[in-house]
């Protein structure tokens, strides 16, 4: 009998194509979620150190984001307006230039692109090729950006690229990220020479698109001098300097953007995951006036500028970026997340902390132990995933704004599950 | 003063890329929508006849859509949930499955990808050129079908390639529409001599990316007999058939799906624009289940499945597609628009009324006279954009639910516009 | 014993790549060639209707080259001088200027590339490319231009193609030859229209590349109006015209360039094959000093200026074109050629002729009758093969100089070898 | 009058393509040549010590191969025979089987490609591909491998990349050629590294392509070590190796190939330059049995197999690899010159010696010195050219066969060159 049951294929399985995947490891269904809680079907609740991917940076349904949005709904305000003029857009546009840009000194333009991580690679890298004449795009070891072919071409991922079919992914050039050729050798200065080189073969490049912490390559995180290594290597060779701030950017790593305080100054920042505050799809681009160079359309596409995540986001801005309780918030849960990290990681032969803020994970030294941990951990009530070139890092991506109790309630069970799983012994070599 | 004023950047000046468009058409700010009726913020109405590019079939703000919504958000129900189950998702599936699907003997998967056309487009070329091992893809004269760079390569607009910055958009083959070589010349014929012929240097098609009627190549709207056509080309070279049906289906042309009634069955369909119905970003591709051979997470991304879409989907599907209430009536507004055109085109001399159903427009011979027209039309209250390769053709793409009297209202104020521009005499030749 | 003798790999069987291909239909060893006869080791003789594909279009050994050959030899005239001046290099330009360029208004440069036809269609595309800041290329069904990526990206040949392993051969967009449509389309038409359509799709091209009669592709001849149109249309379209006259050229059709008597003045001009005269390997192209902004070097190569065909080329031009003797006697064996085809293809149902002055042949109808008429020729002792997309074309491409007498002795093995496969009655009908 | 005369331009001014190049620094006209000695049309001697880029290997026209190439010609040899079996072919086969070959336990196959070397590089990468059924192939900072688009892509050099007009070169990977990071830097570790992580955006590679001695890109020459090492990781990760011996081979280095005694056995080998002996147009594929799947005619060409460059190569080969002598010449010159060379390097501030046996040079730190230094060498006598991303290095590419008087003559003018050149005071610092 619960034979035949198994055997109906459910609507998944039925219909849902088998791309799918993060329901593979979390096979449940999800009914609610409020802050950093998610609550089943059966009423089983989760702490989310998940967060979207980094796209519900504060949290599940943040109550004023869930008012203001109700009453846009409520009222009929415009929930598709192609790009045109909404009160909502100028509000968004008006409190992004108050609270964020004018206060860095950031004389960017603000391009809504498809609302979507990928799609604002995309339009940042055409228009990078566009304002320099050239097409090589310097890209880096384990860097992510997107699926679409332009964003996939910068993608390092091997499975990733695979997806494509075997088209090849031109115009990229692959560099190493800072440490991507071990301890010893100085990867800005390989750049450097490499660039150099009028013999190396290499194009002159229209741009460098870097992640300062690789969300999905491994949580390798920039430092400072490397960042502004970067940057003076790029404006030396002609080449403009976009920041891909999708996943680390709107807090994630302590700052709004992941370069604040590294007196560095993108051509380009590219933003999209947590953008809108509450989840919903939306992406921009920031780029210099200078570079704005696009003529009308020239990159368009219909969901630009949802208006429902314009409400969501300058409610987002003005409640956690006016003043610096959240950034705050976010060096102190950084600290402890830090402590309990390097706690769990040294019960674990050759595990190492990775990240920066919060963003942070520990690499355990296989993707099959970090995934036994995930799920073990998920069993335990907590939502987590790996990351890294071999799923060996298991990523703790809670939300910013997550109750302290609760995220140290979520640190224990990760502790558990890595205490269930790495026998007793290793783990106090 | 008001010298003063005027040279005071706005915010959108200020701080909004150069790529904007459709706000320089009309530039006022939206403040309400509801129906086929949009507001702006001195409390001027208008009739929408643009209707988000088709995103928006069933008007602004549906009531039910509306509620259910607020229902959603206001009992914390998910906004994001990558691609985790949701009681959401399922009811989505399980309606799209019983009133799309199955009555059409349609055994498709269901793709949730990036919510954007172009995302569509994009999984579905890599997902053909994976499963043929081929890597060419077959895309015709006037196609549109996206901004990011592998759906660029499909579209034909120069303008829109251009912004590509110059780079090659490799790996595809253009093939001329039905009609794009004049009346004389059988595009079929055309097609098939050039992929018989072994020494064409066209290499073996993975697909064939087709709109059934081209929403911004100018309205071609092809025949049952060339889709057939093209359906059976596209199998006896072991191409797959992926109709593009982000503008044209949903009801555009009179049925769910533009190739409804016409004989073909798909391998792939994209989908986006109006499938949430409610105008937010959602899109899919509808895949055979033999071609679904994606790996888990292959082709991914953050805002795939978006909640609050699958909440307005599925309304949007029960209330408009369970019966032929909605198709009765777009066949009845189809046949009223198709007679008004006419009388309107029979003013300009050359003109000619172009595509199928509720996606049909006039032909005026020149892109300067449509951006009048519609420039006109606007200052008398109705929102109309043009299309086609040199903006040659006045579109009118309202909301499938539009009231009557308002449709005729709006159709008014079209050949009131024309009868402003066009001078009678050469209107009476 | 002669079993074991055949167990035996031969040298070629043991030494020799896969790749070889003419050894594998003509399977004698060649000892000695003089005029129109090759002779084996065993001292069968055979009539020569294949001349090195055109490249010995003077015959073997001219005695005239031959002397002047061994007297540079004899005298430690340079064998190899890279792009350094000789004696022999001037004296060769010299004569081209002379007999050809100048009695034609040409005064295009001469640009001495690799020596073989593939690495002249790289240098003409690539400075194609420069001059016009366009990366596009237009080249046409069943056009034959090399093997080397460059040029095969304009080769139509799918098997050809396939030699590249899958790779993407990009920035070519393919037009259709004349009548490569069939008869009722006309494809100046279509390309014209393709061209002129802003959302084509098709990029603005850098040039043209035509074969005027095409060698490998089954001798389809181009009209005089056709070629007039192909250059107006390149004009047009700020194109540049570029005559791949490898092996059309040198006197194949008639007079020297296959465009001689059309009207049209090509902006490039590739000749290969039958250049030095001799048969040693030598190619150049002819651009006009306008387009010649090549900096030093930036095409090079080790044997560009084979000196050794520089004298033979010399003589070559001297001996055949300093008057209308040549041009006379292959106007006249052009004659014989087309009457005796005719003639011929009666036998052979749905047969007919094809090509143009010396390089004509017979469609047969299927690759495998071509190939069985070339084995019985051979057997009769005389050396043909097939041409076109199936190879369905036997193809007659004799010296130029052979005398009348052999030519028609040639002429009858062909027919004898057709009577006897394909039977009377059907011949008959 | 003078001034008249001069005003009139020369028939290379008038009809030779601007990008003739070595004529530019050596501008006289040669007319005779005989083993190192070229003669000007003045009657003026010259030491060559230049020998075609390696073409030369045996000096101008060595008296055996002349007399073995009058008596073909005499003997009406064919001059042509696209790849039809002749008796030259076999036993120039057999030759290369007997002397070449076997000895060193090589059962590669001999394809015979268009007699160019960046020809028999895009048979190479072409076949490559093929077999391994990917695209990627890995080349190498400094690499030069020619001028068609497939070699160019290899090609490392930027003003040789900037011919192709603007058109993307894909395909390729760069990695860095021993040093190239600098003396710190375990290039081997790099390339490990980046090939090793999955990550890396790199794709898996067809082939490893490369010089063991760089003689355009500054006569860097690798360690056997370090070949080793590329063997290595090239079969660890799935791809072919191709040595392109080119320049290196054919007893340049010190025995016939550059990789003789260290260990590897290449999948490929590319010969071209001093393969035929002569300076003729000729170059060939060596490829192990196993990986030449071509079918027939895949990559074919007019002017494979020059008959005449068989009778030449087969002499060349007798003559000089039958027995030790040459090997044993070339080593006791190569003494004389790395001996001579450091006298002169240490003459100039920061020189340093680069290359390998007879392919040696001085790096002198800057293009402009090593470019006076050569025409300061000219005006004395002596052809000697650059090498180098900046032309920084002095090349001596002597004959092999120079005697040892001459050689010593010819040092003794590059000596003088430099010392009229550089102020004696610097040099003794």
């Amino acid at each position: 009998m619960s034979t035949a049951k198994t055997a109906e294929p459910t609507i998944y399985e039925r219909r849902e194509s088998e791309a799918r995947s993060y329901c593979r490891s979390f096979p449940v269904s999800f009914a609610r979620a409020q802050g950093a809680t998610l609550t089943d079907a059966d009423g089983n609740c989760y702490i989310d150190f998940l967060s979207g991917c980094s796209s519900l940076n504060y949290g599940h349904n943040d109550p004023d984001m869930k008012a203001a949005l109700i009453e846009h709904v409520s009222t009929d305000g415009l929930a598709h307006a192609l790009d045109l003029h909404t009160d909502e857009k100028a509000a968004f546009l008006e409190t992004i230039e108050t609270l964020i840009l004018r206060p860095r000194g950031m004389d960017h333009k603000v391009m809504m692109t498809g609302p979507t991580g990928t799609n604002a690679v995309e339009a940042a890298i055409k228009l990078a090729r566009k304002v320099t004449g050239r097409k090589n795009v310097i890209s880096f070891t384990n860097g992510f950006h997107g699926m679409t072919l332009g964003a996939l071409a910068l993608t390092g991922n091997q499975g990733k690229r695979a997806g494509a079919g075997g088209v090849t992914l031109p115009d990229v050039t692959r560099m190493p990220f800072e440490g991507a050729l071990g301890e010893d050798v100085d990867t800005l200065a390989v750049i450097e020479t490499m660039l150099s080189n009028p013999s190396s073969g290499i194009e002159p490049a229209a741009a460098f698109v870097v992640e300062l912490v690789q969300g999905e390559g491994g949580l390798n995180a920039a430092s400072t001098e490397w960042v502004q290594g970067i940057a003076r290597i790029a404006r030396a060779h002609g080449a403009l300097l976009i920041v891909d701030d999708i996943q680390a950017g709107m807090g994630r790593t302590g700052s709004f953007f992941s370069f604040d305080h590294m007196g560095v100054e993108p051509d380009m920042v590219t933003l999209a995951k947590s953008l809108s505050g509450f989840g919903l799809p939306f992406a921009c681009v920031l780029v210099r006036p200078e570079h704005d160079i696009w003529k009308p359309a020239e990159h368009n596409g219909t969901f630009r500028g949802n208006t429902h995540a314009f409400v969501t986001a300058r409610v987002a801005l003005e409640k956690f970026w006016a003043d610096d309780r959240l950034r705050n918030q976010i060096a102190l849960k950084s600290q402890v997340l830090e402590e309990r990290l390097h706690g769990i990681a040294a019960r674990i032969d050759g595990a190492r902390i990775k990240g920066r803020g919060m963003m942070r994970g520990i690499d355990v030294g296989s993707g099959e132990l970090a995934g036994r941990i995930c799920a073990e951990a998920f069993r335990r009530g907590l939502i987590i995933e790996t990351s890294g070139a071999h799923d060996e890092v298991v990523k703790v991506l809670a939300p910013l704004t997550i109750p302290m109790e609760q995220f140290k309630q979520g640190l224990d069970v990760l502790e558990a599950a890595v205490d269930t799983l790495v026998p007793f012994p290793m783990a106090a070599e």
